[in-house]
């Protein structure tokens, strides 16, 4: 293929999706709601077959260099594939954002002010491995009104297919445009290119994925970006912490699930309490597996500790691994969260109120956390109902991105007659 | 000055900008609100000092190359500055969207979460020509709790400057960052260049002003815009439309203020009613000293109508004159506002309450207005007390952006030890 037939090709689908968007946006939520209902039923019904083009993948995975992790997260299984049907069932289930009336009211005038919930328009969402992805990006879209360009990566292209295939079939079923939901099927690195330029056509670009991935898209897009970016997030414990609930929350934000954003990466501890909290924390932290990175005083108390080199204090290890550093004071890590964070998650364990509301304040996080564990940042946990990412910018959406994070709105002013004087 | 120092002075102020913000993010809403007070109270007292710098400005001007109108525009008058104050008063009074709780509830597992109001940080502000943007935007972003660097037009660079020295004069006298509000001092164009690459040090750019101004800081940015661009509002005369409430309107939306973004600049009428309605609303526009651009079916019955072009129907006039077309239904109608309309503002007459609501669906513009002027979609008619533009994007804030539109939020999650299960 050329890549000035690549580039037609592209433009034409994004033509397609923008169509799709303006048709979607009219389309009531008990046809949206239906589709995913449907559609969660096809998926499940047609598990064979999608595991049968899992299959393929998993073959081709030696060669593009997967591990067995990498490999096992690729896998579709019945048992996942029921998973992100249920997920589908379940995004049915919420409270659609468009049409919704998020504020509103009578001017002096008269005049009635309502603001309501619209699309953004047409996504153009990038993702790597995971196929079950597939199935969550296109049930958020739809349901909030948005057409949605998916863009796999090479090592599930045939489960995405697979998975596209019973999506978009099942569109046309109740009524929605097909191109609501379109699959890029070449794996042309080009073609993310292509998109990325066309702002009249593409209204938001959403990378999930590594690093590398999501600072190629920001660099390159010429429409907005959904970021998410790394999540280095710290648990502090003062001195004034209930040290039991401290050992609780630094092992569960830290070992629960080591390979997501919100996993702690960072501990810091009050000098006052250090002697007592870090020997125990170690010895905990390290019978669950976890190697501990420490600072000099960490050391002085626990001297088999390795040294914590400057780049693990920003380190987002995602795996067993964590970062220690003793604080003379409350300013101390404010400071070092200030220098180190990814603002994304941090959290105080503390019984004082002040010193709970003065972190509140100065930490400029997403989910700024009080006596729980980091791991609490999360669509579901905050009550968003699912989630297409953790927004880690502040324009537009911060924090978990769920159905109403995808949409805008619009103001209707209606009157009988009135003009400005 | 050379390139290098120049970049290097840029990079300082937007560092200081970078320092006051996260000071300013936690000053308290007292102290902003007395500091909106006594500048304004500045501002009035030391009108002379302010009319004089002005009184060079405006010497200068007719070097610039500007036409009695931009003169008029740039000219300061104790009127004037006493206008600027009050607006600093006004939004003394408006509520703090600092530390506001937007949403907040407890979830099943006792989490309390709130979702707070917080500052962008720092906005990189581009404006032409008018000194007394200088006294809006600084108050608009100081009360959100944002850092600004201004940068004006070189044709007001006198009057800036001394009204920039009042304003940031009265931060110390209370207890607020002195950077929180700067002034580009140099007229340089590249200094512009060198503020859009600092996406490390700057959150947001507004640039207001003409189009191509627009054009080129969105092509530039590394960080977001709030990008204000054009408005071509139509105004729609249904058949079922009250005409003398749609002749009313057309002349206001048309008239009261050419000048603006959401002044009607195409009328749209609906064949049925076209032959009562066009000669009577042509005759009254013209008593209203409106040129009048029709299509053939309009001249038809008003045959000394010119003939509009098709960029007529595109074009934002901000002036005396509008195109207007008969379309055979409402669809046509809506066919007609998505091509050529700007999703700015649009408006449509008329008695039946289902092609009312048709409208407001399908017409995707920021706002959408029933039986009342275009020029109702302004941020003190909207209820949102002040405005620093009229966002034309979906991303972040769409229509009127107020104090809140130039605010994020975080989340505050507080336990009792809660651990992820």
């Amino acid at each position: 293929m050329t890549i000035s037939n690549l580039e037609t090709q592209c433009r034409d689908m994004a033509e397609r999706a923008k169509r799709a968007a303006s048709q979607l946006a009219l389309a009531s939520t008990a046809k949206k709601n239906a589709w995913l209902r449907a559609a969660a039923d096809l998926l499940e019904k047609q598990a064979e077959t999608i595991v049968a083009a899992n299959a393929n993948d998993i073959a081709n995975a030696p060669g593009y260099g997967l591990n067995a992790a990498a490999i096992d997260r690729l896998t579709l299984t019945p048992t996942r594939i029921r998973a992100a049907a249920e997920g589908m069932r379940q995004v049915a289930a919420l409270t659609d954002p468009i049409g919704e009336v998020r504020e509103g009211g009578v001017r002096p005038n008269g005049l009635q002010v309502l603001k309501i919930g619209v699309p953004l328009g047409v996504i153009f969402f990038l993702y790597e491995s995971r196929p079950n992805v597939t199935v969550d990006a296109a049930g958020l879209c739809v349901k909030s009104g948005n057409a949605v360009i998916l863009r796999g990566g090479k090592e599930s292209l045939h489960s995405n297919e697979a998975i596209h295939a019973i999506l978009a079939g099942e569109l046309a079923n109740h009524g929605l445009p097909t191109d609501a939901v379109q699959l890029v099927a070449t794996t042309d690195r080009d073609a993310v290119g292509h998109f990325l330029k066309m702002n009249d056509r593409i209204d938001l670009v959403i990378p999930r994925g590594g690093e590398s991935l999501i600072r190629r898209v920001s660099a390159e897009a010429t429409m907005p970006v959904l970021k998410h970016y790394l999540g280095n997030c710290h648990v502090y414990v003062d001195k004034a912490a209930d040290l039991d609930m401290a050992a609780r929350i630094v092992i569960n934000a830290k070992c629960q699930r080591p390979g997501v954003c919100n996993a702690a990466e960072s501990l810091l501890v009050h000098a006052d309490v250090a002697p007592i909290f870090v020997p125990r924390i170690v010895a905990l932290l390290r019978e669950n597996h976890v190697e501990v990175r420490g600072c000099e005083a960490t050391r002085k108390l626990v001297p088999d500790v390795s040294l914590a080199a400057e780049a693990d204090h920003a380190a987002e290890f995602l795996d067993l691994v964590i970062s220690m550093k003793i604080v003379a004071d409350f300013d101390e890590a404010i400071e070092h969260i200030r220098r180190y964070g990814s603002q994304h998650t941090d959290a105080i364990i503390t019984s004082n109120i002040q010193t709970a509301r003065r972190f509140t304040l100065a930490v400029d996080s997403a989910a700024v956390v009080v006596n729980a564990s980091t791991r609490f940042n999360d669509g579901f946990e905050l009550g968003l109902g699912a989630e297409i990412g953790i927004s880690t910018d502040k324009f537009h959406a911060r924090g978990p991105c769920g159905l109403r994070e995808m949409t805008s709105y619009k103001y209707i002013i209606t009157g009988e007659g009135q003009i400005r004087g």
